[in-house]
């Protein structure tokens, strides 16, 4: 009676989404500052004071009836210019409004472009560990998913891995750097050496092969790390990005698409964009919030907060004994498991009253991922019970 | 190298894309005032006051954490709360929490019922004239359309043909009342045959057959006419509603999904539905306006100036010799062609600078849409270019 995918979708909800509905039991039960839960990627500082002012302002001032109006499918004219500018002086490549769609979010961005790419046959290569999410998105549009595994310790890609998974039925790879869920930044030498690989593949089966570069997490980095910019190194380059975590506007639901001018017929690519979006269902990005964001650019929440609880975290279980590469952005660390079972351990940690999520629902087993935009005292209070977890091993 | 279907969506702009386009080049050469824009669907009343002293109000004194992230996937408990004590109220049909899914419109609510519901080989059944997206997204859900007409001239549902068209594939009927684009409001007395008719139909198929009632016009009713609640008459009955007409937020985009309780299996209905939202990309519907609109619960724009208009417009129209149905709701008018062809028909209009968009567009031929959500001056000073387009066929 009912698509039995969307019911399958609907009725298991993710491990995260279990482990939150857990921690949220289980602080009713025993009180919020007694459970530490690490579950759930959610901001917990506030949107800069600039964003509720844009809105203030564009209410006194604006007129309703074009401030709350349709705009054109793929956002607001104006705002398309603003962030184009803005990415062009970021990354050096060009960027035009005729390069940028609006949409409801990282999730959005995503759905549209695989859609908008995906034909019967096609494969797409996820890089474990990986955002649940993406099989979701990419199967829905009628991929399928192959997954190549990062290089362990230092989680960047392991090309050789890549170069084998690569046959003529590759569309797309997914990259996200920062990284959800190791924290991990790609390197200039590993971009660098992906667009060698990808460019050769083109060649090697005479077709175009898109480089998807999810980006939500580009302005959370820490110390004097940067982001290289992949439309930089590879032409076939398309940037999904989110303003959700960088402003903390997750609810909000704003973000876009950028289709780099250096793609093989870069104006269809926008047109099967736009195509996508219509089908879907999206009709234009919330509009004030298109407004608010061009206005905010460069802006971002105050990512001190998540250096801060990093730092105390990443050094406390390294002295814990735990092994952990040092998350350069993002607000994830990704812990190797002391057994070789993650779920076993992410059990005993509940003991604790540590809420970790394991690796396996990211490609990936053996590690768990601990989401550290939470309080610094939420931070602070875990550390003993991190302590006593790791000496059950010791 | 693209998906060719979304290609093409993303390459042939609409009809009614094509004729507002023309109308904006054609305001630049002549003058705005002289061109009379009749093609977009657009609400031209302001939001209510209430509706930005809500934004105002949440943004000074909410939590920012809390008012822009993520809600859960179906929406804001609280929201969804209130959504559904006003339906139960209005429609006298029970609903809880637990039947609303929040949107990101009514294109939204649509693409994610239809994908919720789609199987291979499944049908839906399209009442022509109906709004052209219909097809785009059930065809992108998996659906094969089926279009069956209205009964002229008074546009209610023809139920024998209706009864002709449904066999063991359909799977749902969409409804859209009052109606894009003719502006009539299907009776109670229709909506209890078409109630009747599909309680036999799923009889003689042993199957469900769902009623996907797509209202976002509900509240732009003129005179004493209501809309009957299709939850009233039949069970397997799913509401598409939006917050676009009603409240002039189209560009927000902000809706629910309403899955009656009485439909078979209600809560796997709404499991899937949860399962599609999620596949397609959507998240959460935009977290501040979810909190915007639970508190204009039956508000609405200003809808006496879309009546002002209607009656002026409705008036000339048939003193003149045009021949239509008198629109009880919506801001549309649906008149006949003097002429078969209402392509050419809307050509000659644009001599007049009148811009009307051809019904074939809808499903139909041998009609012209005029949208009259335009300020009253427009309507008025169009009026003798309507005239002089009369006397070309008397």
């Amino acid at each position: 009676m009912l698509n039995e995918k969307m019911l399958g979708l609907g009725t298991a909800s993710s491990a995260i989404r279990q482990l939150f509905e857990y921690g949220k039991a289980r602080k009713a039960e025993i009180g919020d500052d007694k459970v530490y839960d690490f579950s759930i990627g959610n901001p917990s500082v506030p949107a800069p004071k600039s964003v509720d002012d844009t809105i203030k302002n564009l209410i006194e001032n604006e007129d309703s009836v074009l401030l709350h109006g349709y705009t054109s499918a793929p956002g607001d004219l104006n705002v398309r210019s603003k962030i184009a500018a803005y990415i062009q002086e970021k990354s050096g490549v060009e960027a035009t409004a005729a390069n940028i769609y609006m949409t409801c979010g990282a999730a959005a961005s995503l759905t549209i472009t695989l859609n908008a790419l995906a034909n019967e046959g096609d494969e797409v290569i996820l890089l474990a560990p990986f955002f649940p999410e993406y099989r979701v998105f990419a199967e829905k549009a009628g991929f399928k998913c192959v997954v190549v595994n990062c290089r362990e310790p230092d989680f960047q890609i392991d090309i050789n891995a890549l170069s084998s998974a690569i046959n003529k039925n590759t569309k797309a790879v997914i990259i996200n750097s920062p990284n959800n869920p190791t924290g991990v930044v790609f390197s200039e030498e590993t971009v660098i050496s992906l667009a060698k690989l990808l460019e050769e593949k083109q060649k090697e089966f005479s077709k175009e092969i898109f480089l998807i570069s999810d980006e939500p997490y580009r302005e959370l980095v820490y110390g004097n790390v940067t982001v290289p910019y992949p439309q930089k190194y590879y032409n076939n380059t398309i940037v999904c990005y989110s303003f959700s975590k960088s402003l903390s506007l997750p609810g909000e639901r704003i973000g876009y698409i950028y289709v780099s001018p250096k793609c093989k017929d870069a104006g269809l690519v926008f047109a099967a964009v736009c195509g996508a979006g219509r089908a879907l269902g999206f009709v234009c990005a919330p509009s004030m919030l298109q407004r608010v964001v061009a206005e905010n650019l460069g802006n971002t929440a105050d990512v001190s907060i998540y250096n801060k609880n990093r730092e105390i975290l990443y050094n406390a279980l390294s002295e814990y004994g735990y092994t952990a590469v040092k998350p350069d952005g993002a607000f994830y660390l990704f812990v190797k498991s002391p057994e070789k079972d993650a779920a076993a351990f992410a059990e005993k940690a509940k003991k604790y009253e540590l809420l970790l999520v394991p690796s396996d629902s990211f490609g990936m087993g053996g590690y768990v991922r601990i989401s550290y935009c939470v309080s610094t005292s939420q931070i602070e209070n875990s550390l003993p019970s991190f302590k006593a977890l790791i000496e059950e091993y010791k």
